[in-house]
């Protein structure tokens, strides 16, 4: 597959001037676009900048609305229940932890929910961003169409529904994890698809429930698999608890309701000067993760600490730029020239 | 394998008593033997009655002390962090869990720590609870004596690292995740190789780190593999993290320290009213319930909701009484004689 190279500057600069081009604030655009490319810097091509073109689309449907602001509905020193009225999922996500850590470094834990919140990206984005800011955080998420069975069943049932969890270490790299609770994100897939590979036989099944290798089979209607059989199914429905239920975010087996792809958001913020304190945590977080750097690893593996993966992509784009599928650069260029947004590079 | 069949309440009232007698007080020694009687119950005999004979044995030695209480030594209205003392594990853990739901409920949301804190045995016991007084509750528990390797590499480096959460349902029996974030429990490879069962490939290595289907691998040098690839391994650090880093309870990869086992926990308590209120949280969350109850199941498989396994087996062992294998049973007779401790049934 031909791909394009673009520097992240750019492509955050071009995604500031679309979203911005549609009459979102620019601030506000500039943090879309921000949250989009760090995707991609990250090595989470499945949650990057061909986002441009899908909420540029969301848009215009008016799935997402540009001018609308998250408020707190319901509210306790240490909680905060948000209503997102489907402003950019970003903005809410933000809004959301940044009241996490606010009331957490106050009340020394804080639980945040968002209904009515449009999809807000890479959900590791926002707990690394508490981590730097010395606060221990989880985010429990529900995506509200559809995509995975559960474990022993067929059909789709539940969202791919991520968890996060980030807790600060002493160099400005925090320990994070982040992923989705199928054994994929649907992204991999279309990256698959694009680039004519096949993909094991625990991702999906296809449509009549077979195994397959095809990653075309989960578009014409196949779902994915939860992650590591009863527990990551136990995992994905404790995020459809947390994540929907709990905050009133939409749930339901129906992929084809309208708006596509809500959150609904569960943050928790633990202040570690509750606890042994930051510096503590920092110091000892930092001798376990240097213990499991020792690990002999297995012939011809390598043992890699949560977040590492991430730190590596992002130090390497940097450096050599983000390749893009020429496809979805295209899309990008194209949606561009609608707008009258100037593409450089 | 010769099995015992035993009614719950002679166990627990042979427990209570073989618990009192190394003098205990009766109530916590009823306690103890509560918490041990109903892993077997649900079906986790891994955790079950087996250890009246190990905590007795960790009581002579002194690894646990039961005259201690556990202690609050930090504090703030929603937050504390709890020394255990080295009391029995499960005298901390209700400290801890009755905490964190009494916070929760004055403070919408809480966290507790506990360290030197000894084994608390089944963990989704503690999560029940808090979910049955219509607190949504999580716990992050560590074990300070590593048995398990992480994703890619080789060697004991982490303890079993069990997680637990629970969501309060409409019906009595809340949504229950409790597991290690290893493949299995250590306990089942005891519970194989008294049985003279193989294994799957993917519980664990031995010592030289091949696969094997041997269950006596582990004993002999070998370890245990995190569940779900990469994805298990990230939780089985957020646990070391959380339960032992932020609560500074101990880690490291000695295998061979005193106390055995010991357990860092963080319980993390949500009262439902700070967000949907709890009435919507049980309606709804039985909602999601029963359509995974309604998932169509692939051939010759069954649907479970997380916690249905452990109510099916609690509703046939109260009823037919709970099998104990006869090595299990003589060694608890034989504790049972040398305390001076009667046994019926």
């Amino acid at each position: 597959m031909l791909m394009i190279i673009q520097r992240a500057e750019n492509l955050k600069r071009l995604g500031a001037d679309i979203f911005a081009a549609q009459g979102l604030m620019r601030e506000k655009a500039k943090f879309l676009a921000e949250t989009l490319v760090e995707a991609n810097l990250t090595g989470h091509d499945s949650h990057g900048v061909s986002y441009f073109v899908t909420y540029s689309d969301r848009i215009s449907k008016g799935f997402i609305d540009i001018e609308a602001d998250p408020a707190v509905v319901k509210e306790t020193p240490s909680t905060a229940l948000v209503d997102g009225h489907w402003a950019p999922g970003q903005i809410t996500a933000r809004f959301l932890i940044e009241l996490a850590v606010e009331k957490a470094k106050k009340q020394a834990v804080s639980a945040i929910g968002a209904y009515n919140c449009s999809h807000i990206g890479r959900v590791g984005y926002y707990t690394n961003w508490a981590a730097q800011r010395g606060v221990v955080a989880m985010m429990f998420v529900n995506v509200g169409s559809p995509s995975v069975t559960v474990y022993g069943g067929e059909g789709r049932v539940f969202g791919t529904n991520p968890f996060s969890a980030a807790v600060p270490t002493r160099e400005a790299k925090p320990y994070l994890l982040d992923y989705a609770t199928s054994v994929v994100a649907a992204g991999k897939l279309s990256i698959a698809r694009a680039r004519h590979e096949r993909i094991p036989a625990n991702w999906t099944r296809d449509k009549d429930g077979n195994p397959t290798d095809d990653p075309a089979a989960y578009r014409e209607g196949g779902w994915l698999l939860p992650f590591g059989e009863h527990k990551g199914y136990c995992l994905q429905l404790l995020m459809e608890l947390l994540g929907a239920v709990l905050t009133g975010s939409r749930t339901g087996t129906d992929p084809n309701r309208d708006p596509p792809s809500p959150n609904g958001v569960l943050a928790v913020a633990i202040d570690p000067e509750a606890f042994v304190g930051l510096d503590e945590l920092r110091r000892e977080a930092d001798a376990v993760i240097s213990q499991v750097k020792q690990v002999k690893p297995e012939p011809g593996r390598r043992v890699l600490v949560p977040g590492e993966p991430e730190w590596e992509s992002k130090e390497l784009r940097l450096k050599e730029g983000i390749p893009i599928p020429e496809e979805t650069w295209k899309q990008i260029v194209n949606l561009a020239e609608e707008l009258g947004v100037v593409v450089e590079g």
